[in-house]
């Protein structure tokens, strides 16, 4: 992969052919859903059916392309996946779900396959029905433009991004006995929920072998650490979703192999994860939050998700300001039980709180290191349990708040 | 009471003589903790011994004055309310304690009374000792000026402020039998905590003659309705008081006669909270939010909490956008059940979302409405449950970023 990541980045990251599992197509064309002109309809397409999970919002209104992809999945007979941008076919009823199904018939028909091998999901402005006219005209255009390099895959993920600065991708390749297995996944999403409802979209593939129960499982849980751990703004999207696609097999990965599998692919969705916040809307900083000594994980990830959520801490983090009082007090009411004497907190590994009270240290010099660095990473222990987490959030800036406060009705 | 209040008013409000408790005598004064020069010590003191009671911070880091006032209520035994601003003496370990106490002994001293007949508040930057020098000096000057007048009044109340440009007084007159009892309010607050952690203080004086016990319940009734459904940016100070005078008698008020108090008492803790977020750091406008139709109080308060926490509700309201998708969404993942075919949503009495349904509306004409409005009154129905909360929170402001982005410290 070249280019680097971070809030300063502009450049688009890129795979290259080696990255890319095998038995996978891609294509990506506009369709005219966007009034911009800009790409809006993304195909992938793998060879052979495939094994599909799916990990979605749990939001209680939730979008038509949410519902259907709820319904088929797990599986392991999946060919397919198609993406609109630029709408997000939300909280627009029966008309929706018939609109979420008729766009898996289309690219089915193209394929020669059964509708509900193909998933569908839409981001985008909410409450307008989808112009299907158009789409059905973009999935005619994307099926005739299927190929497997590099190329196809990053116009398939420049076409769901919505209002992403940046394209997202990520890429491992783990080795399991003799053989290498390929993931790479492509991810968009600048807000946890954007001005007109984008969201969090996320598609991971393999060549490695699982069934649909594992893929599942691996999915559920890498999610958990990692397109969970991350904030923008902290309001849960109604169209959510995180697709992961693996090689059918009469073997598939088993036990210990499965772990090595799993620790990839955690280790792939969070790079990925990582490029929302960096590019969260008007984000200038990610803060880079570790939580240990909590009594569990699950405390830890709450006062991790609290901190990161607060906007005092996430203005200090815009103006280089080290509040650790701000940071403190946030875990202090976070909820879990937290141990005032035993806490502490370093800010780009310099101590500014321990043990329960304020040390002495420069906070001039650290103000402007914090400045400069795109993720400042903050450690916090809260007692001296075993509990810990790792959370990425974006900070709030002056530009955030313009972009957000923008009619958009 | 004089002058309106809203998030465009700057002028004081003012408590005239007549809606003053008896028994009850006020000092503010500038005694130098604050660099500013401004008023910084406030001083209440009751001319016989009071029942007091007090509700407190939730967080788990909490400032030594609140221990202190935790540990001597419920009482029917106080004789004054000191009040430090421009220093919160909170993370200052057993230093602080000794200082709190110290607070309450020099008070205690100068009315010749027991220690433990005074209670303190703090409110201001966090992590440094009190100058004590100051501060004894303040409370001799303060015990000089004590006086029953609502010039007294209004100084003590100015005393206590941090980042607020306004004043914050409210007061209630309520005839039980043939007698007419006051109750008077003051309080500060412009974050839930402001950019060198100030907080949230309030001081609730009576003549109506309460029990301990009955005190204590009526006051967490009442600040469960007004204080607690108010928020600036959702961040739980380490000092967040709220106390509650009220005369002992041996004949206290008793049920019915309680409950006339109750809501008298609950409706000026309301007048009071809502001036908060009308003062918030940047706010310009406030969003009255009334929840209904959840399956109890408790699940509508929490919907209510969640929307109005939401950065997008928060920059929409800015922005004067009438964007029910921001508000139905953050009901949506709040946690408790609410039912998508039944959800309603009206602000300033249009309805822009019917039955799980976006409803045509004049959204130009709208838009303007709100951003006239220093009050934006929206009405969310989440099903057919007996469930309601009302709620009030500011909007999020470019201000509110710049102010807090600032290097503090």
């Amino acid at each position: 992969m070249t280019q680097p990541t971070g809030p300063e980045a502009t450049a688009n990251l890129e795979l290259n052919e080696a990255e890319l599992p095998a038995g996978y197509r891609f294509a990506g064309v506009a369709c005219g859903i966007k009034a911009s002109g800009r790409a809006d309809l993304s195909l992938l397409v793998s060879d052979q059916p495939v094994v599909a999970a799916g990990v979605f919002t749990t939001n209680q209104v939730v979008a038509a392309p949410v519902l259907l992809c709820k319904a088929r999945t797990p599986s392991a007979t999946v060919r397919a996946v198609v993406v609109n941008s630029g709408n997000a076919n939300a909280c627009t009823g029966k008309q929706g779900e018939a609109d979420a199904q008729q766009m898996t018939q289309w690219v089915a028909e193209k394929l020669g396959i059964a509708d509900d091998a193909v998933l569908v999901m839409s981001t985008g402005v909410i409450g307008h029905t989808l112009p299907m006219t158009k789409i059905e005209q973009g999935i005619a255009a994307a099926h005739q433009q299927l190929a497997a390099s590099p190329d196809a895959f990053h116009l398939a993920a420049d076409a769901i991004l919505t209002t992403d600065k940046s394209r997202k991708v990520a890429s491992r390749t783990v080795k399991i006995g003799k053989q290498s297995y390929h993931i790479a996944g492509m991810a968009k999403g600048a807000g946890m929920i954007s001005p007109n409802m984008a969201t969090m979209l996320a598609t991971v593939i393999t060549d490695a072998p699982l069934s649909p129960e594992d893929a599942q499982s691996l999915l559920a849980t890498s999610a958990d650490l990692s397109f969970n751990r991350v904030s923008v703004d902290g309001h849960t999207s109604t169209n959510d979703t995180l697709l992961l696609l693996a090689h059918a097999s009469p073997k598939p990965l088993a036990e210990d192999d499965l772990q090595v599998f799993q620790n990839a692919l955690t280790e792939m969705c969070i790079e990925l994860a990582k490029q929302l916040p960096a590019d969260g809307e008007g984000a200038k900083h990610v803060l880079q939050l570790t939580v240990s000594g909590a009594a569990s994980d699950e405390d830890a990830a709450v006062i991790a998700r609290t901190v990161a959520a607060s906007p005092l801490v996430k203005t200090a983090l815009t103006g280089g300001d080290p509040n650790w009082g701000r940071i403190v007090s946030a875990a202090g009411y976070a909820g879990p039980p937290i141990s005032v004497p035993q806490t502490c907190l370093t800010i780009l590994n310099t101590p500014v709180f321990t043990d329960g009270q304020p040390v002495a240290f420069d906070a001039a010099k650290l103000s402007e290191a914090m400045k400069a660095e795109p993720f400042v990473s903050v450690r916090l222990v809260v007692g001296s349990g075993p509990g810990q987490a790792k959370f990425w959030a974006s900070d709030l800036t002056t530009d955030y708040v313009e972009f957000n406060s923008l009619y958009t009705t």
